[in-house]
């Protein structure tokens, strides 16, 4: 087969079907409708348009209670038949599929002619670094306490409230729209004012991913007139809008800031393991090739659960180097505490971005020192140092009183 | 409680949960962060941005078997807190709750205020029979038989033998992107060019719903160059580009033609019992307020199977006179041959599109007889004939052939 194809992988859970049959009949259906009663003339003109079966691999326990029997079906779609952009992708192979039995679309893997087509992230987590200064720790981000019926004045304490405590990135709420209270550039002129305020006092930069919203067909124009009052950075509800909007906003050379992309919406996809689009994909794959700097997702250790493996999944999805456009910087959200910083670098390495809210908000001696506390513990990790230790250590008084009230894991 | 306020229904699957406080929890978590610890002068302000729990109604069968016991939780969020458009919407009542857990998203209940913002159908049922000149009977829907792989005057053919079957609508394929064979204006040009003809052998107008693809920001442009070149209808895939690109194509002034709604991708989100969003919601009231003038759903009737209460749910949602736009067009789709009329009429009524790919190109005397056999189905159907009798009566011979190949249902 030396035409260029997409190959998507499918988990099909069914009792009785013939797996091989079905995956016949999806490769020739989504494609070029009917093989077997075309004359062999035209059969030669079709063949490039041809979806192909690359394996089925049937998992059927003896005795398999009713449920259990499934099957990994691999199909590739030739790039022929589809536009370079992702809804013609996710249309063709899994538009009307989607809706046919028990059956979750696990992976895609895109042809280099397919890429071509995403410049992918701008900065990614090498381009976030260098704006920042920061080569090499994992950073820390935060995220308002509260933000719906605030006014500006309360916007900008507590957004100086948090950057006087080291964090790297602070965060609007995915949930903050535009609004008469808190409008879009007077909010960051605010912030970003406070930003520059807490800077005299920590020498550190930060970047603010105010929320991007509105119109479709506004985006765009909202995003610059955000950068225009000053933002450094965006956050985006991708999922809200379409892989194909992030992708063509990454791709505006206006756009000039890092994309936060905020996993809202998500869990309509991928927690069921019969339906949907599995989480890897979703939120480590597509995201990055659309073009997030960033992406948020549920983290292992909070209330918002996604099974661990299934985080690592999207990291790697995120970060793995056969996909040639920049690394997305992972940021597993939710539920995280200084605590938890010595177990986050293991499960994930130093290319995190360690978020938190209530973990930062909810400190005992306050936002600043909830902040501090996760830079205490970021630093003592890097060092090897266990977190009770580096608590009794002078200076470290903010992680000390973390750690005595939520306690700490290694 | 005088606020204005869309109210979201979930339906949440637990074992264990406290299912009042899980309501309450999402009701302050999603509008304004905390409530109990406010200070009193503070509640004041903040009272018209709070959330509230309307009912939590549990379901607990005793010796309920694990994965039994749910509850049906109804909550309420101030207009206040969202922009009116459904990406704010959509984030707010099912953002990061979409990941808290085996929760499904039911409904949502628009506040007159939010709906306001929303024309809704351009056309409609009364708007697409009146460019019809079709006052009472259900439509009649062709899809090609392949479209992948074909030049123009293959399309053009298929398209004039649908069309002399006295067919309503023809519709694109949903997997026929921008391609050099077939290019988006030279095909409506063809298209439209064989439905002339075929209007001067069989009088009848049709409505041509050429599918609308490619970048988010170009499909008004090329809707218009589409429209430009002689189109009288779009075929869009919805869920691929999000609800609000939908809302801005059917607000646009200058997009003067009805468009169909695809539901490709749809079952990634509606099939399964915990996760989603249910599809009178998801294919129903939303893809009608975001303008769709005719909605394509799962029948009951084929391989690709929605469940029957769904189905009339779906179709309920469409023309539901509570919403005050127009009624959006139900088509139920896939499976369905001339021998299923009767049944299609008695499900879903007279305002329905009747739509078939292979119960009209499958037709034993070719795909003309498709039609006609379609048509005498109805004809049959609306005049209390049944079909074995109207079969049998002369001019039938189309609906008796399809009879004898697929059968009937009365």
């Amino acid at each position: 087969m030396s035409h260029s194809v997409c190959i998507a992988t499918y988990r099909c859970h069914d009792d009785k079907a013939d797996f091989n049959k079905k995956a016949q009949g999806i490769a020739v259906g989504l494609t070029v409708g009917s093989w077997t009663d075309l004359p062999e003339a035209r059969k030669a003109e079709m063949e490039k348009h041809l979806g192909r079966v690359l394996s089925v691999t049937v998992y059927e326990p003896e005795n398999a209670a009713p449920g259990e029997r499934y099957a990994d079906l691999v199909i590739a779609y030739p790039d022929v038949n589809f536009s370079r952009d992702l809804p013609a992708l996710l249309v063709t192979v899994f538009g009307k599929l989607s809706m046919d039995g028990r059956i979750k679309l696990l992976d895609l893997d895109f042809s280099p002619a397919f890429v071509s087509a995403f410049p992918g992230p701008k900065f990614g987590i090498t381009g976030v670094r260098e704006l920042l200064g920061i080569e090499q720790r994992p950073l820390l981000m935060s995220i308002f306490k509260s933000v719906i019926g605030h006014d500006l004045p309360n916007l900008r304490e507590q957004f100086y409230r948090q950057a006087l405590g080291g964090v790297d990135l602070i965060k609007d709420d995915e949930i903050l729209f535009e609004n008469p209270l808190t409008p879009l550039e007077k909010r960051v002129e605010a912030c970003m004012e406070a930003a520059e305020q807490a800077q005299a006092e920590t020498g550190q930069k930060l970047l603010y991913a105010v929320n991007l919203t509105g119109s479709t067909s506004k985006l765009a124009a909202n995003a610059k007139l955000a950068i225009a009052a000053g933002a450094n950075a965006l956050l985006f509800n991708v999922l809200a809008y379409g892989y194909d909007v992030l992708h063509e906003l990454s791709s505006d050379p206006e756009i000039s800031v890092p994309i936060a992309a905020h996993p809202a919406l998500a869990g309509a996809f991928y927690p069921s393991p019969h339906y949907g689009i599995a989480a890897p994909l979703l939120l480590g794959k597509l995201m990055r090739l659309a073009g997030a700097d960033l992406v948020l997702f549920p983290s292992p250790y909070g209330s918002v659960v996604m099974p661990k493996e299934e985080n690592l999944a999207v990291q790697a999805a995120l970060i793995d180097p056969a996909l040639p456009v920049k690394a997305s910087f992972p940021v597993p959200s939710a539920g995280i505490h200084p605590g938890l910083v010595p177990l986050i670098l293991r499960d994930f390495g130093q290319d995190v971005v360690v978020n938190a809210g209530g973990g930062i908000h909810g400190h005992p001696l306050g936002t600043a020192a909830g902040g501090q506390a996760f830079r205490q513990a970021i630093t003592a990790t890097l060092s090897g140092i266990s977190l009770p230790e580096a608590a009794s250590q002078p200076g470290n008084e903010a992680l000390q009183a973390a750690i005595n009230s939520w306690g700490y894991k290694e």
